[in-house]
């Protein structure tokens, strides 16, 4: 990977004038895809709480993300408290110390002039916020792994249950987040047989 | 956000022999942040393709994200022909030089033993992916936006057939790529009245 960006330098770069500027942006730009490529699931943590200003970051990460028509249909509940989290955990105990409830809010699917309805993207919208705050928690030195929740109907009501939810707020997904006290190897998952070229099965010229 | 980064050194070392490693950590950490919170959608795009290079980045970077189970439900056509960037743009006319349409691949929703039926957890996976590809889009100095298709039916129906997909890849959302001809400032999104602490509507403690 660094090999690949390095070769990109010369696309950066726009007169000597901006030389250095392109070469730090590349730099950043390069750790910015090192942190995509690195992250990878992380489900045993140590026995250390979370500072609530990595929270505060985790959190910002996630509503950068882009939504559709710029709704913002989402809500975020962050657990900290052992006894919910046990709850949480229903079949797969964690000794998380912190989780993160990424929830759709149904409330928020329309615009404010009423003239657009979006009720099903919001599970896309949450799912890019849910990503942003798993590379953010990975650039901070956490571990996390995203547990499915939504759509798997019995899983959410229980887990809208547990957090009190009112009926327009969905727990898509159950973030567990703690300081990593394992360090698998990230999966390679590129595969050349998913992609096509201009149409479906088509091959690059 | 630099400073809220820079006041986390004293988290992320640990000891002096690991202080400068940890240095180039933070750093890296707050590009890879900086990348999420400065990316925002661009629409306007110089004449100017995009290298097959960091073509091949953001396709990695796409594949990534995490997937239920790992099935990876995915299928991503890369489209830089003028007439079928023509036709996918239907209502809404782009000069963008590259599409990527990110499709689930509903044949991939079943566990290799059968065990396991996840139907619809792909649209979450394809949705992190998608977010991916945004973020190195960003990071490689390009600029890119996220145009809704599924599920939205007829639409969805519609980018299927200009791209000759099977019943089984089924186009979530086309993706404008180009080199930004526009710097349009990223929204601020964060809003404390998304968050609840422990339950719904729970406060900071």
């Amino acid at each position: 990977m660094a090999t690949v960006l390095m070769t990109l330098g010369a696309c950066s770069t726009q007169g000597n004038e901006n030389q250095e500027t392109a070469a730090n942006d590349l730099d950043k730009g390069q750790a910015a895809i090192e942190n995509i490529m690195t992250r990878t699931s992380v489900r045993q943590y140590k026995d250390q709480p979370v500072e609530q200003e990595k929270i505060d970051i985790m959190l910002k990460a996630a509503m950068a993300a882009p939504t559709a028509v710029n709704l913002q249909p989402w809500h975020f509940i962050v657990i900290t408290d052992k006894q919910t989290i046990g709850l949480l955990s229903g079949q797969q105990p964690t000794n998380a110390p912190l989780l993160i409830a990424v929830c759709g809010d149904t409330d928020k699917t329309t615009t404010p002039d009423g003239k657009m309805k979006l009720p099903d993207f919001w599970v896309e919208d949450v799912s890019a916020a849910t990503e942003n705050l798993l590379l953010a928690a990975h650039a901070l030195g956490l571990g996390a792994v995203w547990t499915g929740v939504y759509p798997a109907m019995d899983r959410t009501a229980e887990v809208a249950n547990v957090l009190n939810c009112p009926k327009n707020i969905v727990p898509m997904a159950v973030v567990r987040i703690g300081y990593p006290d394992e360090s698998p190897e990230p999966k390679n998952k590129f595969k050349e047989e998913n992609i096509s070229y201009n149409k479906f099965g088509g091959k690059k010229e």
